[in-house]
């Protein structure tokens, strides 16, 4: 056996002078090197376990980076980054200052587009091949790697459909696993599983009704085959279609096993793959957990009740209400747009809809909350998960536009709970009749009340609350971010000068206790999780501006910029939304 | 021959008394009404002709209302309307205070669902058909309503993609024209074509591949073949899809001609069908006209740049640039989530790219603004058409909320035009280099200045200027909007306490300039054609809370509520922002 292989990798140059036949242990070399690291620093594995002979592959055929790679979401893209120059700092992946988790255009000329979110690969990568025509490149190969769950959303579906009538050299290559975060759902995915069992002929290829060359399926981890196929399609031109059969978590067997624990396991042992359990008493609940378990308290008692999400049943905690009431809760896949306007339709029929999308993926569906909901003023119950920093995901995922982005949408109703119990209510409220859509948003990880299941209250539309006492500066704080206020207010000298009032509804404002507030105090400071452009401390400065206040405003929240990654707390600091940086800008007071 | 049949539906109960070979009696007055009345009204044509069997048979053999029945985009519905109970108002179509010219929820319950932008339809009444089952209404029928356009966007392949895995009683008719409002693209618009023309055999069938049971295709315009082919869906259970050929603009000869034209094509002749030409001399230019040609002027300067179009070649006028460089302009159908991250492969590679979308469709790619090309600080050059209010087309199409849902995003720059040639200059300006992507909206109709074609000359990014002096009020507009302000300050007593500053970035501000007004300003008034939440007047208000200004500010703007139909005047009085609104809003200064 020669000597190990990956340690003189440190660019696909290096990897191309490797024969053919050593290529298999080059795949283990690499699979361990993921593991581990990713068993120690944390991070998501089966995806990039699933496409390690891809990888080899792609970067051994083809001429990288002249040839243009991309990896559509990008979980799976760590065997990439290591092949590409970032060996050495891969242990520093998704930390603040380190690599990102995803491809990223400034870490690398090899990440030729950025990704986090689905279904962008094929778009981006035709761009690139339209380009390439016109910049007279005839001959650079396009080439973007997509898994099924992400095929089957509706802006892939564009990107084909495009694709199929141009003479672009672009290679789709379809990644097909059967899962995505969850196992991949609907028609599509069925009609790909019937075509690797063989039932479908070639002859009625829905890919090829698109304009395709389609080949395939061929198995992902017969690294030869897929050198071969990959060989051939190069010479090929125009759209092309590669269909592959891959495991996600291959060469771990746990990981094989349960792929949707696996897909992010946190630290594990790397020899067994058993996962770390950390102990979770008298740990407080995630919030996620919170939505998931009091829908399902809910639903029992409400038959009209239903819950949808776009392929995050497991991130979303909607497994709970799906596992117990499946002909009412519904995974539609990475189909944000869909998702919402379903709710719609299922509203106006008497149902009682949540629907959890996490923040920035609701993004996706932007025009479906203005025109399909809010413009129709029906009641659909939004309910954002991930909302405000997110922290080791980075740019891509942090929720922290949606403050902006739905306050300007007539007819809705935004609340930001500030703990548990106040996620719990509110969604027992939403289900009692609020006539208008709501959209509720909590953040990413776990609260601070360890004892959440409390009987049921009703939250007060458009209600603000006093929760200290002060004399001179009124902090006004939305959400679970308002938490660190108080320790903040704790360590300064003259924490009687403020008060702190908790707004979780950024619309309707309880413009009753504003007006009382702009009465009585010197200063106001607002506070939230989310970009003060446009959002909650906007709509302070909205009110006082139209009702003639002229006290001096502090907004504070996520600056005008992108926030790279780094755990929630650092990401918060360089925010100065932390309590540290609360602290030092309540004292300059 | 029996005498008028139509003058005596008032409901669809009354369409089913008659006998069944009298329909094509009623579908030639149907078609006169609908076209006596549009030729002296205007209003959306083509598409209504195209679909009086269709509409005359799914009237006839579901029992509507309780069948639920949902069109998409909703151009097509005149006749559903006239059926349904809107025939004696029919003449009000658009018109303030009048009906829609979209299916409207509370208008009739036979418009079970809000439309107006596309592919809505099969998600809507998927919703419907699911909340029908768990209801134990088994035997409802679930009906949309969908054109070849509209279903090649990613939305309407997600509903397809999730109601092929369900047991919903949802009947999909593709109404296959070939055309939206330009000619249909796209690779499954040529699969559609070559079904129709028999060289696609059944078994080879897209549609079937998502599980649904598939028929046609079918003449549309043979009612009783309709009808027969509605009774044996009607007793079908589960995901069902009937594909009907129609032409658009069927019983009037030049609109089946000139099918674009006749989308929409104002008044014209009902006998001859001629188009009621208006003089066009010395009318100042359409903003849209301003684009197309100043962008083919561009573009045969400088061959890195390429324009794209979701499905708006006519609309936008990219036309031009389409006729004289196909190779370098897209028209790639109703999809603007693709076309945004088209636009960001191509920047990637070093296109001068200008993506052109209506404002309110580009609600449908907000994720992709934000994580494709802003966070990757790509410089795509957006250029938003129709925005702020756009008169008739009303709620579902003002272009109201961009600013808001804009300005919160990092690296953005955001331009107004206040008129024709500021529109030609930042254009030139965009593909000079700006390093940051650029959003520019501009209006829908005309602007002021018929000699509009003047040397380029470059935009200084960030700048605002003074257009009026005055001494004690600074009013700050943005935008064409701003021009209401000079009528308005002429017919006022006191003109001179009214200083005029045109304010075209909302983002970035000008912030030198800012500074000198709020020390030389007693008060300020913000002016935008866009949503007061979030806005450009709250983007002022967040300047002058920053630096500790403390000055009254007026925002005005289109306020925290859906917009109807009318015409832009009367919307603009409506909001307040129209000159004579903003006359005696100065004058109570």
């Amino acid at each position: 056996m020669p000597e190990n292989l990956l340690q003189n990798i440190n660019s696909p140059k290096d990897l191309r002078q490797i024969p053919e036949k050593d290529l298999p242990q080059l795949a283990r070399e690499l699979r361990d090197f993921i593991i581990d690291i990713v068993s120690v620093k944390e991070g998501h594995l089966g995806a990039s376990l699933g496409v390690i002979e891809l990888t080899i592959a792609l970067h051994y055929v083809f001429n990288t980076p002249e040839d243009l790679l991309v990896w559509d979401v990008g979980h799976q893209a760590y065997g990439h980054k290591i092949l590409t120059g970032r060996k050495d700092n891969f242990d520093t992946n998704r930390q603040l200052g380190g690599i990102s988790g995803f491809p990223k255009r400034d870490e690398s000329e090899f990440d030729t587009f950025g990704v986090g979110h689905s279904s962008t690969a094929i778009s981006a990568a035709l761009g690139m091949a339209i380009a390439s025509n016109l910049n007279g490149n005839f001959d650079k190969n396009h080439i973007a790697v997509v898994g099924d769950a992400s095929i089957a959303s509706g802006m892939a579906f564009e990107g084909l459909n495009h694709a199929g009538v141009t003479d672009a050299n672009l290679l789709v290559i379809l990644n097909d696993n059967a899962i995505g975060i969850d196992p991949s759902v609907g028609a599509l995915k069925n009609y790909l599983t019937s075509v690797k069992e063989g039932k479908n002929p070639r002859q009625n290829n829905m890919i090829k009704s698109l304009n395709f060359d389609y080949s395939g399926p061929i198995d992902g981890h017969d690294i030869f085959a897929v050198i071969k196929e990959l060989q051939r399609l190069k010479k090929t031109k125009g759209p092309k279609f590669l269909h592959i059969i891959t495991t996600k978590g291959k060469g771990l067997e746990q990981a094989e096993k349960d792929q949707v624990k696996y897909h992010a396991p946190g630290k594990f042992d790397k020899l067994t793959g058993e996962i770390i359990v950390k102990s979770e008493e008298n740990l407080p609940p995630k919030f996620q957990d919170v939505f998931g378990l009091t829908l399902l308290e809910l639903a029992e008692k409400n038959e009209k009740i239903v819950g949808i999400t776009p392929a995050m049943p497991s991130g979303s905690s909607l497994k709970f209400m799906m596992d117990a009431f499946p002909k009412r809760a519904f995974d539609v896949g990475i189909a944000e747009q869909h998702a919402v306007t379903l709710s719609a339709g299922m509203a106006t029929q008497g149902m009682i809809v949540y629907c959890n999308i996490y923040s920035t993926f609701l993004q996706r569906a932007y025009d479906q909350v203005i025109h399909d909901v809010a413009l129709q003023n029906l009641p659909v119950i939004f309910c954002l998960d991930r909302a405000g920093l997110v922290g080791e995901d980075g740019a891509t995922h942090h929720g922290v536009f949606d403050l902006a982005y739905l306050r300007c949408i007539p007819n809705m109703i935004i609340y930001s709970p500030m703990n548990e119990i106040d996620l719990r209510n509110i969604l027992y409220t939403a289900q009692l009749g609020l006539n208008h859509p709501v959209a509720i948003r909590y953040p990413r990880g776990r609260g601070e009340i360890v004892h959440w299941k409390k009987p049921f209250e009703k939250i007060e539309i458009g209600k603000a609350k006093l929760l200290k006492k002060g004399s001179r500066i009124a902090i006004l704080s939305n959400g679970f971010i308002g938490t660190n206020v108080i320790p903040a207010l704790a360590q300064i000298n003259n924490p009687h000068d403020f008060a702190h009032y908790d707004f979780p509804f950024v619309k309707p404002l309880d413009e009753t206790l504003l007006h009382e507030i702009f009465s009585n105090f010197e200063n106001i400071i607002t506070l939230e999780n989310g970009t003060i452009k446009g959002g909650f401390g906007s709509s302070i400065l909205e009110f006082a501006s139209s009702n003639g206040y002229s006290i001096p405003i502090k907004v504070l929240g996520i600056p005008d910029a992108f926030i790279e990654h780094g755990t929630i707390e650092e990401l918060q600091n360089y925010s100065k939304i932390d309590a540290e940086s609360l602290k030092i800008i309540f004292e300059s007071y």
